[in-house]
């Protein structure tokens, strides 16, 4: 198959510059880059959240961007044919394409030279938002970011889908990591919330990264779409644009969420900021949170555990508590002066904002311990779950546990019992990866 | 509970004269319509199809007209509190609080005695459509007409559901004639569908008439509300908007809908229209069709049959059918001169457009017999399934049915013997009403 | 030349009946009405203000509507050719096109025959501004009605721009009567006015009827046009729907408005009533008011001097004048409880409403003494003033007079001399009609 | 005066590291660009074009961005009153002062340090044009672009006035380079054809420079402004992004211009471009087009001639002719795959792009004689005017010829024969300054 279309948005007009830095080349790392994304978005619609075996599918598709008389063409060659009703891509693909084009040139551009500058990395976590016109001072600050697992059971999912529901009832906006399962739920509940209350200007908002997007892609409802350059600007991002933090249930990278926004909020220094963060599932997940609660409780302590409230089966309390919450988030901002749609004054530590690469050595020399503030081990411990996200779904991770076996996670031996018990359940209750085939642990607790 | 709202749309300003009309009075025959209807749209998410008990639940409901600078308020005593969010109403409930407003009183104003002259009732009920705003030349003509039960088991709404999200992907729009099931599953699915597509101009129009409301109340999805003077008006509306009609399984009032379509095109005259029938259910259904296909079979013979397609289980395809059909109802519509989003030039007799009333002696006097011709027979068969749904859900048939009996069908005695056996099947597969109470037949057939 | 064209807005789509309604007949009165007042509004950049030669000019225009598959078109025939560019029609021409159609139709299908009852034609006028769109409850109220003469000179042209600009500037929008002069400068003013303020959404409003459309047809700037069935209806139109009047410089038009608004305000029943009347001109101008206001002194009182402010040469004061006014005029209409949009507390007796017929006789029989209170003196001037203008402009006042020669005119004496030393000043100055031709006076003052 | 008002559009929200970059602060050179180009365009209305003049006026003006929870405001000290109504900002410059935001903190921020190379060049101007929402591949290619005097007599303006009225019917867009006159004349005329063509998405486009923009201040009516950061990519910006050319009398900024764009499409690698270029004035500015048409005659020759088409006294005619030309432009984009909305294709030489700084004796060394291809003359030529520009209204240029005299214009004599005829003709038409003071020229052209 062999399809062209139009960019929309304000990339659809290209200097020649521009075209010349995507041009085609097989040595080219942007070029890659800009392909391997474009081909996540394409393929929304699949069935498989290993981002290797979808690279390796489609070794012959190839994208090409085109100069015409009305600005660019995107050039598709053997795109995957669910991004397409009758021969015709779908819009929202359409839209997410483009999305590509713009983020990819625009950080390549601007921020090829990445800088360690904590205020620095704001400001382009700013840029990259305000570029894509996420921020909007003369609206309503209404956003919910929803985070949970992307392998969630059918019961969970429909009540994903009724929490977004009662969300757009009240006019919410919500914010996910794209991808299926807790991550599109609200976003369907809320488009029928919106339609219902005629508002036809639903924000519904996926952020992602180059290494996450294949296994997680945009789901096509997403009508505003961002690719941050890494998971920590992407983490950054949903912080501080958000009036409200929802936890579904989910796996490792929920659990990655959950330490990074405590690990924030756990510093002294935003002892005073607002920001409701629930964390809530079905009747039947009730359990699961139990084992949530106590795991930060017996970590991070009870400090930590005052940090969010669980609603276990009550759709509609959540939207009430966020809407009650929201009223304490704009009060606290007027009265400090901060920005209703950017939290500026939010203190986010180095160690919050630095990339981690999960590599093995990196696996295996993070401090897990009770040696030190609760905030560093929050941050230690948000780098061991990223890194078994990247050991279960990211190309990078699980070609690296391929070749060297798996991650060895070690440290403080009650700490590592807690975790092994948790990662357990989490594989027992299959939230690490899409049913299908059998899950092969990408990490070993050592003396868990 | 006290609410007062802002009607909105045209409706949001009145004159002296016209506020006066409305005037709450217990003598006014058009109060009470327009506070019934009222009461009916505000209690849309009730799960109870029995006009009669909605109306007396809700008593001591109150609804008035008041002038205001701003235009006219509605005043709204004791509503049904299911049509508000947190103390608000509905967005998309008072957008049909105010169509109650403006049909009521627009049909009234103008239309007070109503004409039986064929070219009249055309033209009335163009002018009923045309002052909603249905007809809108400058669209592209893409009106799908979805009739089906109230009443549908789990598979068969979601199955409608399917329908839907693949029509909206293909940017139909959606017809239905309000009310839960079949009547609700497709709109809901198409806002899906034309989320993915961009598409924030979905329409999801809902035609009713006073007397059905209460019973099958608009969906707050529904975004394009007309309340019909009464059911012939709003069958002729139907089918001279749509282009392309599909029947999901229902009961009596599905029936009704089918013998009229086919009643229609039987019509000689309209031996070269052109109009997509389809009728379609999940693979589970297969036999509800086998059935309804051998009772036009055996009452109406081939001809009628082939006026229609039967898929199962294929939503994707019924799109495709469709939107292929489409192309052949355009040219023709050219090619004669006729309008894309009125079709004037089908021939509908005088008695598939003279009210009918479901009294006793109406009901007995039908001549279901084989001597006439199938169009005839197909009107009187229609009036006989029109009358069933009165005695169902209706206030006025289930008083008449409580005070006297049930309605008594008799005819020729093959047919007698076909439609016992397709009623039976409806109340077997509780197609006749929501489920909750056990069915107690409206009718008894004579000789079946 | 011959072309076609869509009717825009709401009458796009006709039924077969009405389309039947206005079929081309030689002896259809409707038809007749409706392609004058269409060739009126095409010949809008003509430079005579003779009814009856436009008439004559055109005698092989005809109009037709036919219908198409995308709704109707409208056929022109021998077109007059300023309507078009390079071939092209004016879309502000064709909007008005189209506004005739609708009002000529509307009018005629719903108010064939005008009642006499004081309450219902204030419903007649506020249904037909309703379905014109014109009464936006929802918008800021800021209308301000423009009166004043079609033929005015050079600086007063100048000065009606300038007074234009600076309510633009201040987002005021414009009502006028249609037509060249004082009708159009103030909108041409507005439109720049608003382009700085970014207020795209300007409002230049006309309003006119069947008798003066030809003499003064509606420049294309305005964007909302209505055509009252009469010129009592469409007086009330301009003092309902105003939050603010001018009167600039005029003839025996400007005078028929001036003592219309006078007669109404000194109604006692509309003593706390709030609408700012301002007679403004450019500095050269001083006199000519002077001469209006003695006038108005001599004839009604000081009591009607009272009620208008007299500002000369300051354009910015007026608008803020009027800026200040407006304040009163809502907070009246919000403490009585009236609507921002249409005054419906103002009283207006039958002899402002009914209309009048300025044949001889009905202009001989005016009591124009002081033995009757100042309100029906203003009534009864008003009247006289109107046949002049007929007489001057009008169709049929221009046969009339031409057939059994100029009016005649009398009342008390003092009276008739302070009228006769008014009109002929108008003539003096050119403001009775265009220059051009030398103007031959309609009417005979006797004993003046 | 003390106000504060909010920025518009993209520039409304600020990260902290860019409001940094603004901090009012003596020395910063960039706050001082940004202070001086915002008095500017506050000082729309003011009735001198001597930049130094304007500058010392408002020594006590203040500008500082603030942060705010809405975004950022801009707070304004002793700001020049006209730019107010009632002590509102005008909207106009509302959205102008946000633009000065936008391009001066985008050009710093991207483009500090400017490159040399041509093909960045082009790409620069295209970035800054992009990020200014000038270049929409969706919208009709119809950008005509008008240059001419800021200076010019009454009869001039009102052609001015009619010729933007011609194109403004048929729906062309106008873009300038600001100020008032030629500038203004065809944006208000355009104005009121848009209106009529009920067009309310009309694009005044204005394009400016740091240097020009005291003296040639935007008037409200631009609806696009753009800063380009110097005199070179303006005119880049200008004959890339248009459709056509019209030019109209004027002084030494107009011989400029002309010159510019002769000097481009007499370079052979520009042979098959497609660019109409009209002279035009009113009847009685004939004389004055014999003269330029004289000189380029003189100096470039026939072919530069054959460049333009002479227009005098016939608006309509000149937007026929754009209107026809327009079709050939887009033909050959078409052709050689160029894009509509910017020509890539034209060959702009260095010596057309590198910014000219004119000194004392960069305007000494000028090579202007035949010795050197028509295209090289023209360039310099072009220099020699644009110096004299600078002397006449510019901050710089009148305070380095104050201190060092007039500029010494020298070269072949034949050249400066005529050259010197032509000046001394701007001279005496009151082209090279407003009317008001005498001007004393800024020049002396040696051996004319």
């Amino acid at each position: 198959m062999h399809s062209q279309l139009n960019p929309v948005g304000s990339m659809n007009m290209l200097s020649q510059v521009e075209v010349d830095q995507l041009h085609q080349s097989a040595t080219s790392e942007l070029y890659n880059l800009y392909r391997n994304c474009s081909l996540a978005v394409l393929n929304a619609g699949s069935h498989t959240d290993d981002a290797e075996q979808i690279y390796q599918q489609f070794t012959d598709f190839q994208i090409q961007v085109l100069r015409r008389e009305r600005g660019v063409k995107i050039d598709l060659q053997n795109p995957p044919l669910h991004a397409f009703v009758d021969g015709k891509i779908i819009k929202g693909i359409q839209e997410h394409l483009s999305v590509v084009l713009r983020d990819i040139l625009f950080t390549s551009s601007r921020y090829k030279d990445m800088t360690d500058i904590s205020e620095q990395i704001t400001h382009i976590t700013f840029d990259i938002l305000r570029n894509a016109d996420i921020i909007r001072p003369e609206t309503d600050p209404n956003l919910i970011t929803c985070w949970g697992g992307h392998s969630i059971n059918h019961l969970e999912y429909k009540y994903t889908k009724e929490v977004g529901y009662q969300l757009g009832l009240r006019n919410f906006n919500i914010c996910t990591g794209c991808g299926p399962g807790a991550m599109k739920g609200p976003m369907k509940g809320a488009t029928i919330g919106h339609a219902k209350q005629r508002n036809n200007q639903g924000r519904y908002i996926g952020l992602t990264e180059p290494s996450i997007i294949a296994a997680e892609p945009p789901n096509p409802i997403v009508n505003e779409l961002v690719i941050m350059p890494d998971i920590e600007k992407r983490l950054e991002a949903f912080v501080r644009i958000s009036h409200g933090i929802i936890i579904f249930p989910g796996g490792a990278g929920t659990a990655e969420e959950l330490l990074y926004i405590l690990g924030i909020m756990l510093n002294s220094k935003n002892q005073a900021q607002k920001l409701p963060i629930i964390l809530t599932g079905p009747a039947e997940s009730a359990e699961y949170f139990q084992g949530i609660d106590a795991f930060i409780g017996a970590t991070l302590g009870e400090k930590a555990q005052n940090l969010y409230t669980i609603i276990v089966g009550d759709a509609q309390k959540v939207a009430q508590t966020l809407k009650a919450g929201l009223v304490d988030v704009l009060t606290y901002r007027k009265q400090i002066g901060d920005a209703y749609h950017y939290n500026w004054s939010l203190v986010i530590e180095p160690d919050f904002q630095h990339p981690f690469e999960p590599t093995h050595e990196n696996m295996s020399n993070q401090n897990i311990s009770f040696d030190q503030d609760t905030a560093t081990l929050a941050a230690n411990l948000r780098r061991v779950f990223s890194g078994i996200v990247s050991g279960n779904v990211k190309s990078h991770g699980i070609k690296a546990v391929r070749e060297k076996g798996p991650f060895k996670i070690s440290g403080d031996s009650h700490i590592m019992a807690l975790m092994d018990k948790l990662l357990k359940s989490f594989v027992a209750q299959q939230r690490m990866k899409l049913p299908g085939t059998k899950y092969q642990p990408c990490y070993e607790v050592i003396g868990g």
